[in-house]
């Protein structure tokens, strides 16, 4: 029998996660706690970086947001789901590498100078932002995972972690670290219900722990091609918002729903029931999950205790070879 | 009674110290230690912001340097003698403190350049590089010092350790960190025996814990007044090693020492007789206490576990405030 290998992942606590969260990452979370011994964090030193300013939705948005990983099957016996923050070998491991780190690696990581950009309104020139990236890598090293699971953005930070551990491996003479493999999600875009890209700002999103009845009515409020008047118009799909999700959610149907609207024998009405239908079948034993755990906050709390037990141990163990190889112990 | 104000200090573990460092820093520790509650810290984290690369000897350089410390009069249990690196709280409040700090505070510390100047062949473009007056800023406040004594060149760090204090205690709306007040230590700039600038690559040091016999010969190596061929011939003590020294040490007498050199009533034999039996008379019970010390290496580990201990308990309840007021409790 061959060890399992060990991955890390985590998410900034925001909330409640949208449904784009859950095809794009969670779900990829739930496939792969069965292959992998899995370290799932909450990220919220990470949310500091760019939510410094305002904390105070961080302890709600930490509890929604295991609730709904706890509702997409995430077991937390099989796997470690824990508070980054609850473990400090991170930022022990953090301020080490930051010694042997150049500046140049973390000015030159492609989303830097992006999210600034982005995100003029908030201050983002401060020492902790240029350093996220490093943190990252703390927080992948510490578990000495052998990959990561992420989207594509994320990748040069993998790519920067790889170095990381090339590097402090070298200096101290000692294989510490693995180089961690990128296992690349794949993202799948959804846009929100008025076909523009799903943001809250917007009000245009949908939660992945929607209720079955809200579910419905955001479907009936989709956007669909503007230029079919009657239903018996011919329809184009590829402008339509409905049939982007019937791509994610009705599999082999998808074929008979694009022939069916191009040639007008189908409403709108009627196809956003159909989707409506394949949704709900998706989404309500997540929505009934959540339901029994929800107002459990002393659940949630305790499986994030026990979770920052397990992963401490773990990274108090590397940290222990960490000093041992830059004579840090006494 | 009022309580007794606090104060914490550091110094980088670079080995024994040199007795500039007992004129300019360790003396002065050892008058307040009767005034303040004092932490003093040894700062193995900042050795590694220019000494990444080789450690091998940081262990030895630690137990050689709090040494000189006990020998020259710090009390181990009236103050906390500890190891940064034994408590981690300052790298968990040097990271919380980077979210909220502007780069610009970090570029624009005069030390910074000039260090990467004059520090060529290291490679200190690193990221913990410009981050150490930060981690400095959390080693002082995570003790919710009053006060810190610094040498000039350090002032600018505790100027931005106030602006760091008074940034967090706005940001989060409650006055956590009061701001240290800078309490400038006279910096005595000692030569060394050749009368260029102390400094181990040029062989010309004095340590502080010199036996007797080492002490007699390096005052007897000190150059003087290069003009001065005869003993008869006037001296000129503003040129001369010897007097810089007698300055330091022979109080009152310096009048007089400085009347016969320039009348040429003195030889300069005569006059090194006399300054090491000054300095002698200093340092003697210093290195007495440092024979009675050594080798006695688990002394020192003992002293060092019990400041973790005792600091780590200080830095706890910091950190359980800075926790409640970001959020970052569960």
């Amino acid at each position: 029998m061959t060890q399992q290998k060990t991955i890390l992942s985590g998410m900034r606590p925001t909330g409640r996660l949208q449904l784009g969260n859950l095809l794009g990452a969670l779900d990829n979370w739930v496939k792969l706690q069965d292959q992998y011994r899995c370290f799932f964090s909450v990220v919220d030193w990470h949310a500091l970086t760019t939510g410094y300013e305002d904390t105070s939705q961080l302890r709600e948005n930490t509890y929604e947001m295991v609730l709904d990983w706890l509702s997409a099957g995430l077991d937390p016996e099989k796997n470690v789901i824990f508070r980054q923050s609850d473990v400090k070998e991170h930022a022990e491991l953090h301020l080490l590498f930051s010694m042997i780190t150049p500046l140049s690696w973390l000015e030159r990581v492609p989303t830097y100078k992006d999210q600034i950009e982005q995100l003029k309104e908030k201050n983002l020139a401060t020492y902790g932002f240029l350093g996220y990236p490093l943190l990252q890598s703390a927080d992948i090293l510490v578990y000495r995972a052998d990959a990561v699971p992420v989207g594509e953005d994320q990748a040069p930070h993998v790519e920067m972690t790889r170095e990381v551990a090339r590097r402090f491996n070298f200096m101290y003479n000692k294989a510490v670290f693995p180089e961690p493999e990128t296992l690349l999600n794949e993202v799948k875009l959804l846009p929100g219900i008025d076909g523009r890209k799903m943001s809250k700002s917007y009000g245009n999103t949908i939660e992945m722990s929607e209720s079955p009845d809200v579910l419905r009515k955001k479907v009936n409020q989709m956007v669909t091609d503007p230029g079919r008047i009657k239903k018996t118009d011919p329809g184009n799909p590829d402008v339509c918002t409905v049939f982007t999700f019937h791509n994610l959610f009705s599999g082999a149907e998808v074929a008979t729903v694009e022939a069916v609207c191009r040639k007008g024998e189908i409403g709108c009405v009627q196809c956003k029931k159909q989707l409506g239908e394949r949704m709900q079948g998706f989404m309500e034993p997540i929505y009934e999950r959540r339901q029994q755990l929800a107002n459990k906050k002393d659940d949630i709390r305790g499986i994030l205790e026990d979770g920052a037990k397990r992963a401490g141990e773990v990274a108090a163990e590397t940290m222990e070879t960490v000093r041992e190889v830059m004579n840090l112990n006494l």
